[in-house]
């Protein structure tokens, strides 16, 4: 019989806080991992924390300064956050061989978009908040950006209404 | 053993005359359809025709009408088109046992949209034309619209642009 060809995959899945990345994993695992033996998956999960911002020291008078202890302990909770929302992706991969984990800083479009390329994605998997028509004019859609602007297939995954 | 559940999946497939959506269908053919036996998957082909145009008599001097003769073969090409879309696309799921097609007359992203919906299809796949800033904001996206306003998981693969 002739031998085939073991197909490698890169699956990257944008994860956050919200439920609907972890619903947009978990249809990931059911529907594109593959369990054929003659393919490989790795996936790739990826959690883009708030960049550290930089605050400016109020010498005109007008600024907010927050003082060391409190810009610490808001960087000790982004960091939990972040702990704690990839440690919740990862336990539901555990059935994985092949998972990896970035953190990395800053807007999450452009983290996403430039891992993507970065890392020759096959394909990139993400929820959607499903915002109205307001807040999505006010905040921008993530995976609108996406779809938009990286070169890999965009599979965006909605969380169902629970009645 | 167990005798494991069987998994079946409807997987909506839109597709036009561009190369874009016959590149989707192939990435969906290699990396969506499932060669498990333990999964069942029907995939559907849907082209949305453009609507039959209703044309107003002249009578207010200014309209322009097309002959009858002309209307024909107008719906007599649209339906070439479709014929031929709908038959390249099915040649390349000729390894496929169930594989349905679907013709539809209406605007690409109702039509789309609307058989998402009637069909509970669990996922739809579409290709993108990557237009530019300009042509998007006049054209608007078929992908981005369908993206916002399917409740299913939608997969949007863009074509990779040849050298």
């Amino acid at each position: 019989m002739a031998e085939v060809a073991v197909k490698e995959r890169r699956i990257l899945v944008a994860v956050d806080e919200g439920e609907e990345s972890l619903y947009a994993l978990s249809w990931c695992l059911n529907n594109v991992i593959s369990d054929n033996p003659n393919s490989k998956d790795t996936l790739v999960l990826l959690y883009a924390k708030p960049p550290r911002t930089v605050y400016p020291a109020p010498l005109d008078g007008t600024g907010y300064m927050f003082s060391t202890d409190m810009i610490s302990s808001l960087e000790r909770y982004g960091k939990e956050v972040a702990d704690c929302v990839t440690e919740k992706a990862k336990k539901m991969c555990k059935d994985l061989h092949d998972v990896e984990t970035i953190v990395e800083s800053g807007d999450p479009r452009d983290v996403i978009c430039e891992m993507a390329d970065k890392l020759a994605a096959d394909v990139l998997v993400m929820g959607t908040h499903g915002y109205g028509l307001i807040k999505r004019a006010f905040l921008g859609s993530v995976s609108n950006h996406c779809a938009q602007n990286v070169k890999c297939p965009v599979l965006i995954v909605k969380k169902p209404k629970t009645k």
